[in-house]
């Protein structure tokens, strides 16, 4: 099966190269009768687009989508939901000086490998403007979870470099916190000091890694299924999905190594609702867990962490060889971002919220 | 789509509960003509079997396969190939104490959520013992890789606790040095401590996490798609659909964080040999990509690594609640394993080995 | 994707092949809570296995089937249901006269073709043997079809060589209808005439073809997608599916070569009742349009007919080739059925429940 | 899974309305380095494409399909190719003569039944437009298969009303014989009376229904997998999907229902040339099995018919409901096709196509 789809029963498929006419994203599986049009996806592809602040690459993309299908009087009718968003600025320029030279962190000499050619001109099909069409689809399912549970989906910069931000409460930060600044960090003192680690390393010609941190209230439990397709597995595959994730880590992560399971477990408590149709409410007194027991949500949030490489793009000279094997050196023309983090927090967050939009329908198949 | 099939064209669906008869794996897509018997599965169950060491609990099941189909003298016939392994020693006893209880850190809780009731003998569908069928379709799948590609798959013991091993050279470790102690760590000085470190906690009637590497060499460059279908984010997926993961990375992993792109580029040179068809062998100076770029592996080793979180059953009482919401205590009868770090290795391992033998034929399949 | 898996949401694995030790069927996505025993799986298979009547073959299999998981006091967990059927009968026997030998009308040169080799010891994995474990799979779906919306199967054999039954309302045939007679023809007349015919084909050693219908009452309108996963699509694939069959139709079927728009549109009339949140209650005058318009169930009964090609086995000798290409002739050994369509009839009806299940759940998802 | 992709390794996912902005095909799975342009789609869609001739719909539209990705420096790149093709003529009109009315033998009820609203303006979803876009992809999977293995795929009109085609050897036909006239009935004779038989039922505010014949020549033996996925059940489905098929048959098809055993087995003969890696060239006397046995390509020419019925929308007045349930009456303005026939044959080759392309990539996966 290619690898051009995600998802069971919300299911989105992308096409399309950053230097071709466009990207499309087909979003298939959304329910009849809800209210869309482009102005619900707008925001996220403005947080997500290119030239959007000064920590992020300078490069201009109006990243515009137009719905071509599955709307009808300004509702889904149940069918498939094209969306297009055309390239801009698509002006032919000399690519000799990069066309046989592998960059380094880059897919080129992957992608070669696979296919026995690429399209030279950037990153082809594993460019990161793909992402452009999964924030699009990934408004569709934000607005299709919070409208049937209330589910409010957030991501934000935990941290950047050796800045770290202090947020005791994941589930209550807003959307208001982490837009309050260009680097969208929740916590305002670390973020000043992460935007000047950013404006640093790039005038080193630099660039720096980063850890996201994403969050999903109300998810109700038992969510998820049990064995392959755990929640934290499909959430796994999600999130690596996203160009340049080196981890993924949710409750306590990697820290679970050095603890005791007395010091890990989390203890049930009663809860103060009860779910419809399903046993009496339950929660946990504390959420080392990150919302999801034997792969099924909890009913308590779900957080989750991903760790970022730092842009591989530099504008320095860096060694690398040519296709055919010969030592040389590249440097990467163009405006790239000196830190990936700020505009990951809008692909994390379609990712998480695709996810769960799959898994709220396979329940209902059940239910 | 229910969640018990994992895979694409090489493609393992499982069933089976810890108190039911017994479980069944049918691993279908394998190619006709490999040699196959029950000794091929055998070594890889044995290393997951309870009751292997005084460090793993100390149940006893045979764990003896049967291959119902897909063989015929000796060889594979490219027809889907059916394991069973019978459940052992299901002797009824008396369940009122636990029935009624949700064990922390177990999915009792959640299974109800989601279905309504549950098996109260113990994991059911969730029990761990799953992944016994698992590991015999992963020793197929490393059968195929090691003889079309000499793909050699290694996992190990790389933290318990404070402790953490050495290991300079991942692709370098053998078997007979994993397997040269009982808690499966290739660093013989930290193996006794971690087993020092296990027979401490499980003195004190608790438990404790830890970290697994796992390893494959010769993976040739190009498998895995651009997109969704990265082999970075299937090997997610994989690790994650295991019990008791709480994180996941590859290469440097969250050290990326701190890294500056410079620190983390790793230089494309030269290699030593050509892959047929395809551009000239390239290969890199040092691995800080483990082994994948853009989602796509670079023939350099793959390294991945997992954290496990602590055996949530204790032998010791612990708070909890029962399905009416009230507060009570349980003890987790029956002997557990104080770390689940040793049986994990052969799990992770066969994890690793599905998605490495799907995405061959995946490529196969357009090359 | 390897072709051993059926439907999406209520899903059938099925491995084992005739001369092995046995088949298993997982059924994956049956919704938790449903009665379910051996007992629900024995009268279809009983009316499946071979040995039945004089008008089958003699071959004696006793077909009983273990549940292995799946179900919990009696009731279906929501957890994938393992159904066992071991074969019987394994005496070894000399092949040497067929080994190398293609039957004709039989899979053994298309295995060749496809695999490389194969289990020259009968079918292997082609046998229609292979239809017990779908079967067993397929009471599972009726059953669930029924207790959720009253929903009927039912086929029965319409026409055996020159004799076709007449049967003026497919939606009034009932069980004891069907099963008043050996050949499973609710038209006693006609049964008798195909009874005749049956045994005197057998008596000349030869065997002969025939059409099944297939009808199921109250399906509920809307199930079905309007594109590729249009209901008569899937259908369609499901029972050509089945061995032997050469053709499928629903309503008129290829009798709307001749027919004039205003000859076969069937026009709308209001109906009796109203389903839940629906449109109003509207139902057809007449049904030429076999229960499904523009892919999707309309609520009236939906009629299908599979066409059986006579049995390719014959216990006269036929010309045929050697694997090497020679010519000979063969002579099949062992027992067949001289006509395939009585034993068709619940491979026909569980293919039918399979579908059905599969988009009553898929449209539970959406609503 | 909702039901708008199709094929599992070439696969195409298809979106769009007949009265929305436009159509998209995403075709995934193509194998890269294949040349590709808009010069390979066209000729089939002005097969396909309305107002082409007396005999169809004098309806206009372009069906200029656009490119948006997949394809550099004009060939495949691997990765999916989108296919845009925009609706034109979309003035608005005033529908309040249809809005609340179900149209006789088309989905306005069942789409209603099923999403709950539809698009009045047309069929929506569920209008034959889409097939444009299928044409499109399908056009893809003939060049693929006749670059990889010089396979010919070929339909044609083999009935009208009471008009029967002699066509003695099918895979004989070639398509200067099938476009030799209006109507794509290679049987020249036929043809007029074909022609004269749809004008006579235009005039008459009528329609008639016909069957089509498809053919593929040079199928290697060995496509299609031996249970579920067999070759004739994915063609089943594939032929099925689209509008207005009641009835799919091969081979022999329905005809076999009279036969006996000894009249329908096709003999093995040695065949003249050897297929590479596989056993020794064999091939049949006669094509009773239409190219298939036991689910897989035999080598011979794959040979199937549809039937198609009359075309539903007639511009006389036919009785019907409101949505409401109250009787109305009907009248469809517009231009349609008195008969569907001479536009199905490129929707259906284009199916085969698209199955044989995935068969072909399965089995690559596994040899």
């Amino acid at each position: 099966m290619p690898g051009n789809t995600f998802g069971q029963l919300f299911r989105v498929t992308t096409a399309g190269e950053s230097h071709g006419p466009g990207y499309v994203a087909i979003v298939d599986g959304c329910p009849p009768g809800m209210a869309l049009s482009v102005d619900d996806l707008t925001p996220d592809l403005q947080r997500r687009r290119p030239g959007q602040s000064s920590v992020t690459t300078q490069r201009k993309e109006d990243d515009a989508p137009e719905i071509l299908s599955g709307v009808f009087e300004g509702k889904t009718t149940g069918t498939p939901i094209a969306i297009l968003v055309r390239n801009q600025d698509q002006r032919s320029r000399d690519y000799s000086d990069i066309k046989d030279k592998y960059r380094p962190g880059h897919a080129d000499y992957t992608f070669d490998a696979k296919y026995g050619f690429r399209d030279y001109r950037g990153g082809g099909r594993s460019s990161a403007r793909e992402t452009a069409v999964r924030v699009a689809a990934g408004a569709v399912a934000k607005k299709l979870l919070r409208l049937r549970h209330n589910i409010q989906i957030l991501g934000y910069v935990k941290q950047i470099g050796d800045v770290i931000a202090d947020v005791p409460s994941p589930e209550k930060v807003t959307l208001e916190h982490v837009e309050s600044n260009i680097v969208r960090c929740p916590d305002p003192r670390k973020a000043q000091a992460m935007i000047d680690l950013i404006e640093q390393v790039r005038k080193q010609q630099d660039s720096i890694g980063g850890i996201a941190e994403l969050v999903a209230v109300n998810v109700p439990a038992g969510w998820g299924e049990p064995v392959f397709d755990k929640l934290k597995a499909d959430l796994g595959k999600a999130l690596f999905s996203l160009p340049a994730v080196m981890g993924v880590e949710y409750g306590v992560g990697f820290a679970c190594a050095t603890l005791r399971g007395t010091q890990n477990n989390d203890i049930f408590t009663r809860g103060e609702h009860v779910s419809a149709g399903g046993p009496p409410s339950i929660t946990t007194a504390t959420n080392r867990h990150g919302g999801m027991l034997g792969g099924m949500s909890s009913g308590m949030p779900i957080v989750l962490r991903c760790a970022i490489k730092p842009t591989s793009s530099l504008s320095q000279p860096q060694p690398t060889v040519t296709t055919a094997g010969e030592s040389t050196t590249i440097t990467t023309k163009g405006r790239h971002d000196p830190c990936l983090l700020p505009r990951f927090v809008p692909m994390g967050e379609a990712m998480l919220a695709l996810v769960l939009a799959d898994h709220m329908l396979r329940q209902a198949a059940i239910s």
